[in-house]
């Protein structure tokens, strides 16, 4: 008796549009509804230019023992956490460190376990501390609306495949705390974060967190090994028993790693129509389960899909 | 560089009440406004009678091998669900079925592998179908608003300690589905789920699921010996390996357990003024670590406070 997730999409604007012109209505033949499309049709029917590659540059593996997380970097939003982290990880600072953290319905977060003690590993040439990068000014940043509306911002859409908020009255916009979203761990200073310590949304999206620090990526694959770990017994999900704590084989950034051991991703592009029409996919599935369709969609249920390179 | 996560409340309200009078204000003395209070802070100032102790007869205890999940049945919104997974439970019928699906940021769902086949386990006097219970009327159910608004629902709030969903429109109110919350599966027809299959969102919250199935209860309790368990690789989250799945121990109504082996827990009452002040401090943190309160929260971010009794 599964829960059935399938997500059809209506496409009936077109006809009823040629139903609305005076004079082609009433001489019209019955217009028959289009099947709604799921997001897979959405997804099959994708062009090539509906999806972008995976800027090696911009991308991070941390590889587990259980396998790799794929992070993107939101290089526009936290410039500045974005090089930190690749200056971090070609130095292997984060190899051999490990997932300090699991909080249930929060985070999971890893770093190193000596960090702000004697034994702390050193930081090499990367900034300890960085200026805040909790959001930036508006102005030049590529957004799609998403016209349902949100609790917390007074807009919310997509950036370039982000999740974003954004203040017309203050011109900021920041990437929102959806699930899969990565942050970096600071002090109460706001400048006290560096990228040296990080976390995911691995629950319902924290939105209280926006604004007040760094969303630099996103998982876009991998979620499940950082979702699935047991959660720490410790107060804010900490191991009180270090050898309960995950291991972290690597992080490297994706331009160092042979083409060989890659992994070749996709983003659909959230600036096209096709990702709009997944978007009324999921905002209104008329599938056979579902009744009655939502009619809205949250910012943080909206899937951006991935996808590996298909045979050319 | 933990991410801090503890959560003021302001409760300054009365003193800025005070400073409106007129002809006062000026003679007050300058008004020290009060520290905001910490969510931790608003329940060690609880009274007793802020807190209701569960209703053996409308708890489960689901016992796993790695420790039980304690559910609340939301008898007033599910009533036939809720007498039918009482008469299972009576039945034994869960012993020894298992976790059949735990799809990342989705759902863990249980029940009978075999269901649907030659093999599958008997329902005896349990229903194989009810009827769906989607929503129930608005008429007489306890409401307390949340004032935040919401994209899914046109009025959320709390009823007895369910995060709940409201259409002033239709007259219908439902449980929302939040983290935590547990539904029971069905087929395409809206009369095909008996409770049989249960399942426990344990990602971002599925609204879209709202007034489409039977949300029959709340995870109090357990919710990370679900959450934490490995996603299926088949699809939707199904184990493709039988014996990758958890295996239920018992599923038993609190009631039919000895008092020993009971799990005494307390829910915050949610149409209590300590309630309210709770939702208040998770909805603007003024702790050193938060610099921009968010000002508003959403329904699936409110805690509902759960402990054990206190020694009296």
């Amino acid at each position: 008796m599964p829960l059935s997730p399938p997500a059809p999409c209506r496409l009936a604007i077109a006809v009823a549009l040629l139903a609305a012109v005076p004079g082609v209505a009433a001489a019209a033949p019955e217009a028959k509804p289009a099947k709604p499309l799921t997001m897979q049709d959405v997804i099959a029917a994708s062009r090539p230019s509906d999806w972008r590659a995976l800027d090696p540059e911009r991308t991070l593996y941390m590889d587990l023992p259980s396998g790799r997380v794929v992070i993107e970097l939101a290089e526009r939003f936290t410039p500045l956490h974005a090089a930190n982290i690749r200056t971090l990880a070609r130095e292997h600072y984060f190899d051999g460190l490990a997932v300090l953290r699991v909080q249930d319905n929060f985070v999971t977060q890893w770093g190193d376990p000596n960090a702000g003690e004697d034994k702390a590993r050193p930081l090499g040439k990367a900034s300890k501390t960085l200026a805040p990068e909790f959001t930036r000014p508006s102005k030049d940043v590529p957004f799609t609306k998403l016209a349902d509306g949100d609790v917390y911002a007074a807009e919310v859409g997509f950036s370039e495949g982000f999740p974003v908020g954004r203040d017309p009255k203050t011109g900021e916009t920041w990437v929102a705390h959806c699930y899969g979203v990565v942050g970096a761990g600071r002090d109460n200073a706001a400048d006290s974060g560096s990228g040296a310590e990080l976390y995911a949304v691995i629950g319902h999206a924290p939105r209280q967190l926006e604004r007040n620090i760094a969303a630099v990526g996103r998982v876009v694959r991998g979620m499940e090994l950082l979702a699935a770990l047991p959660r720490g017994p410790a107060p804010m999900g900490f191991y009180d028993d270090p050898a309960k704590r995950t291991p972290i084989t690597s992080v490297r950034v994706a331009a160092d790693v042979p083409q060989a051991e890659r992994t070749p991703l996709e983003i659909m592009r959230t600036e096209t129509a096709t990702f709009a029409s997944l978007v009324e996919s999921r905002r209104n599935r008329r599938d056979d389960w579902y009744h009655v369709p939502a009619g809205h969609i949250d910012l943080c249920n909206v899937p951006i899909p991935v996808r590996e390179p298909p045979a050319r």
